[in-house]
């Protein structure tokens, strides 16, 4: 346990508490607000829920604080860490107005952090400032001297600091004593004095906040490169008779070096289970099924079995544990899917029909959006049998992680209760704190956060949809900033479900682009199988792959279109290969936008301060893409050395296209080294 | 007790609550999410204090609801009077993604409200939206017909509703069990069906968030026309030989019918008390005053007494009873000002050292913004006896009350500690909860919002500094939204301290352009004497008066300046009679910026609803003010129709200088009324 804080020497270990000045008495106990005025800490999460973090995130700790007065002040963070060791963290003023004090620490240790914040009146601070001031005016000299005496008598006072420093601080009292303008100036400016009392404050009134929590979840949480497959489609074959063999876990097992030599560490399977016959849908979403149509693995439920049983043409449930070893022995991880709804052949269906919605007729109400239906589904009522549904998919849960599963994607949470997913996540984490789940929640702002507050830990965004310069620039700003303290993103470049129209209609460009802009705009991005070979055919009028993967095998050669250079699979390899090499890269809240001439450059940066990093050296990569996918571009971008970036240079141009232009491409430049911004990289 | 509701026919009073679904069983109670999640309700205010409206406040109460899947919801605000009387109003969603539910309700009791919000499943919408458009798809036509009669049934059980309303219902419900499609069409989407169950709505499922508190202060705490004036002033005489003769409570007195005659409602006077000798301060603030110099009343205290005295020059407690009781007879309040500083005469310097603080030379420091030092002044110190100080300054405040006076504008506020002031208000209010304190915090964003925060009525605002279109958009816009919970301005246009640029250089139009906005944009307003004259000499190096007031008398002739047409009085008085003519300017939360193509014509809209007006008709006022006070401009402006301006049209274009131009001047266009907005009425 560390807890690292930037742009500070060394948080201070379990620090004594300081005593105040004898004379002074606090009136302000029986008011809402301290001798010093504390507010609006963050991190802050709404609905009363717990802040997230994931182990070794950069967090930013702030707090307004500000007194009556020119009387300095100063304000801590005591952060206590899971393991009990409590570490105190020296804010310092934003210095833009706001009154907002920060410090950033690294939080290395999962589990929950208990933070408050301390302000306190800073006598050193408010005595150096005003001697420097007025010594220099040939004002109040003696007084200023005599004040600094005793400032300095009552630290030496202090047992809480080493006996050599008390030796040092009576000994200035003593020189202060002989009211030499000159002495008193020098104490007033020296830097070791300072540093001294930066260290150990000499506090006099304070006030601190509430005590509040911060939930430090496993890197993974937050962090990772997702590749997303169709077990059965790898392997599968059409035999000679024209009947089609699905894949299996065996099969589907070795495509998993190939996935990890590209870079991934997560590889999401869609569901697994038995797909129902009733109703199943056949090829491009169409009614009807031939007989070796394999059907639309979220119809989950068959004779077979259902959430807890494994497709019988993916093998068993020896198979499956098979595939997550080989999984693991490449360094990936499996995730698989929660699809709370069944087909008409579901298990439940006979079992535990209260747990869907009988209607009049004595019928099963079909999953619909009037009057739309959609027949192979039957959707989950939470509201008959709460109790028993909820303890049915701990117990599925609980099936899978016994697998070796600790990562689930989470279909459609939005149509499920809410309080049902604070549920399930809370019991889940109780029982192994490393489980993941990704909500697919494609809905509005709101579900979508909330579910996030209440405890998912990554979700998918409206990444697919925000295509232009100043949309890509307000949503990653957003996701930087106002949500970060509890909802990591996770930017899936294409789902199944979803091939947008600049994927359809931009070109190669577009899924190059596409694809950098995620890998580096947040810790946690994905690529749906196909990506790399530049699937993008939609069906028409739809938002989706023709011929869907959904709804019958594919076959995709992807070593040859990479031999014919018709692959993307070498652009993704540099970009997961950038991500592991680059610590900036597997932060969420450090993303800065930057300024370009032309309304297609997007500009940003991810800065990671020496600090932070393993080797000592701070980390920055500045991305600069353009997301108009038809044309080379060429502009001037200003950088905004406040984001770190540069910190010699106050404003620095470079030319995306000088020394050496890059186009055509999407990437005009992604700079990976400050040192040589306009090396081109891509 | 009325708490009307804008927008809604009727709030329900005291309405019993309507049981669940019989079957229905809510497995969220262990859980923070509700079985409807509800989220930041509103209003709030930071720091855990409760949001503040004035009597006849019409409040926006808002809140964050949604719940999974297809089915509707409805939601409530629940709210408590102050004399227990309970009303519910139905909050509408804004309709605009954000999952915003909205109804407004004017306040219209002085005390404490209470407030929570409940959200619940609304069966009869789900039903009727799914009936509708599945019937009209002929689709599951016999499934809704049996779903409505069940509904209606369920509907007709509830010994809630009128006999005659459960009448209707069973008889809906037997029409409905015949299976005609035409007939359930019919009932889903009948507007008096739908009103039954709008007013008693048929819940399943529900949430509420936990009980809020807003509390309603009496209507001056908000709206008023201030004025300033120097008593000393007012009635002060040069005599023969040159030496100069003090204006008196009861010379002062003649000159309320005036301002009253302005269309004003508070008089505020700095500070009435005895002034100190020591260091006074002559003219133009120079360090040596003159033998009539008065000096400057914030230098508080001498021989004759402190706080509590009045300065022997004005007359006597008796004479200041009298003053507020002439301006009582002519419709104004009177406020005074609360300075906690001293000068070195003040009597608590020798009877309590220890509200001061004491250098090691023995001298009392005097108040300082080092290395300056103000040697006519010397500041409290809170921290060596917090609670005899503030019970002397409760003793002081108690004083001024029983003399009659409820208002109190206090200086520099944010120079004394927050707690201070929260103790304060709160042991006043408890008192007399008509007292009103108005905050002069001139300072960072922070402390000021505190201060609003921790209890004071009113606020002093940036709006002398906010002069650009831009700038006034974005602030007045801060006002009516982000802060409104909390914090009322009181934009004074002008202050003994402050003389802006933008009057010192814009000439009369300056004056009238400042004068309108902030008598329209805000409830309350205030102008210092003088403004009336266009008294626009700054002492060179400052942002205020040469031969300030606060250094000495000021002998004005008002009645012949106006006689001269020299004088802006006929202006305010049509201001103050246009706020009086109109309820929406005595409103704060219902301004709304609208949109002109010229960069310095700022338009903004005060709306009304009809449901809140006395007369039943709504009220529109439709600024548009040329900030620039130099040229006349002529631009299109474009109103946004869903700020209530003009209802039927959705965007209307006005020309503001056809059919009849109105320059030269610096309010183009001020528009009273939505049915001529071309005519100017200035």
């Amino acid at each position: 346990m560390s807890a690292r804080s930037g742009n500070r020497p060394a948080a201070l270990r379990s620090p004594a508490q300081i005593p105040l000045r004898p004379r002074a008495v606090d009136a302000s106990a029986g008011t809402r607000t301290g001798r010093i005025p504390l507010a609006e800490p963050t991190p802050f999460t709404p609905g009363g829920f717990a802040s997230k973090a994931f182990v070794g995130e950069v967090v930013p700790f702030r707090v307004t604080a500000f007194r009556e007065g020119h009387d300095r002040i100063g304000a801590h963070l005591r952060l206590t860490a899971p393991d009990g060791a409590e570490t105190l963290h020296r804010l310092t003023p934003l210095e833009d107005g706001t009154d907002r004090w920060q410090t950033e620490v690294a939080l290395d240790l999962q589990g929950i952090w208990r933070y408050r914040f301390e302000g306190f009146g800073d006598d050193f601070a408010t005595w150096a400032y005003a001697a420097s001031v007025k010594i220099v005016a040939g004002v109040d000299v003696e007084v200023m001297s005599a004040l600094g005496e005793e400032l300095f008598r009552r630290a030496a006072r202090d047992k809480n600091r080493p006996g050599a420093e008390r030796k040092r601080l009576a000994s200035i009292a003593e020189t202060l004593s002989k009211t030499d303008s000159a002495v008193a100036l020098a104490v007033a400016t020296d830097a070791d004095v300072a540093a001294v009392f930066a260290a150990r404050p000499l506090f006099s009134l304070s006030a601190a906040t509430p005590e509040q929590t911060i939930l430090v979840e496993r890197t993974m949480a937050a962090v990772g490169a997702w590749y997303e497959f169709f077990p059965r489609s790898e392997g599968a074959k059409r035999k000679k008779d024209g009947t089609l063999k699905s894949g299996t876990f065996r099969s589907a097992a070795k495509r998993l070096p190939g996935v990890a030599e590209m870079g991934f560490d997560v590889l999401y399977l869609p569901p697994i289970h038995p797909i129902g016959r009733t109703h199943r849908k056949g090829p491009n979403n169409s009614l009807v099924a031939g007989p070796s149509d394999p059907g639309s693995p979220w119809a989950i439920g068959a004779a077979e079995g259902g959430h807890d049983a494994v497709h019988p043409d993916l093998g068993t449930l020896a198979d499956l544990r098979f595939f997550v070893r080989e999984a693991h022995k490449v360094g990936l991880e499996v995730a698989l899917d929660l699809a709370l709804q069944a087909s008409p052949d579901h298990p439940w269906v006979t079992t535990h029909p209260e747990w869907f919605t009988t209607l009049p007729d004595g019928t099963i109400a079909y999953a619909e959006n009037p009057p739309k239906k959609y027949q192979d589904i039957y959707p989950l009522n939470f509201d008959d049998d709460p109790e028993g549904l909820r303890d049915e998919v701990l117990r599925i849960v609980k099936h899978w992680i016994s697998q070796g599963v600790k990562i689930f994607r989470v279909d459609n949470p939005h149509t499920k209760p809410l309080w049902f997913w604070e549920w399930l996540i809370a019991r889940v984490s109780a029982i192994d704190p490393d489980i993941v789940f990704l909500a697919e929640a494609f809905t509005r702002p709101a579900p979508v956060r909330a579910l996030a507050a209440a405890g998912f830990q990554q979700s998918y965004t409206y990444f697919t949809w925000r295509n232009t310069k100043s949309e890509l620039e307000e949503f990653l700003t957003g996701l930087a900033t106002e949500t970060a303290d509890y909802l990591r993103p996770n930017l899936f470049v294409n789902t199944p479900d979803i091939l947008t129209e600049y994927l359809q209609f931009g070109g190669r460009a577009a899924y190059r682009i596409r694809a950098a802009i995620a890998a580096t705009a947040a810790p946690t991005y994905g690529v749906y199988a196909g990506y790399e070979l530049y699937e993008n055919v939609a069906r028409p009028g739809a938002e989706e792959n023709i011929d869907n993967e959904k709804y019958e095998y594919k076959f995709r050669d992807f070593a040859a279109a990479e031999a014919a250079g018709d692959s993307l699979a070498p652009y993704l390899r540099k970009l997961n290969a950038i991500r592991r090499a680059h610590p900036a890269l597997r932060q969420l809240r450090n993303l800065a936008v930057h300024w370009s001439d032309d309304d297609a450059i997007l500009v940003y940066s991810k800065h990671l301060e020496a600090a932070f990093t393993d080797d000592g050296h701070s980390d920055t990569i500045i991305v600069v893409a353009n997301v108009d996918p038809h044309s080379v571009r060429e502009t001037t971008v200003h950088l905004d050395t406040r984001a770190g970036v540069l910190n010699p240079v106050r404003y620095m141009r470079l030319k995306t296209s000088s020394p050496a232009p890059c186009g055509p491409g999407p990437i005009t430049t992604l700079c990976a080294s400050t040192r040589s911004p306009n090396r081109c990289t891509s």
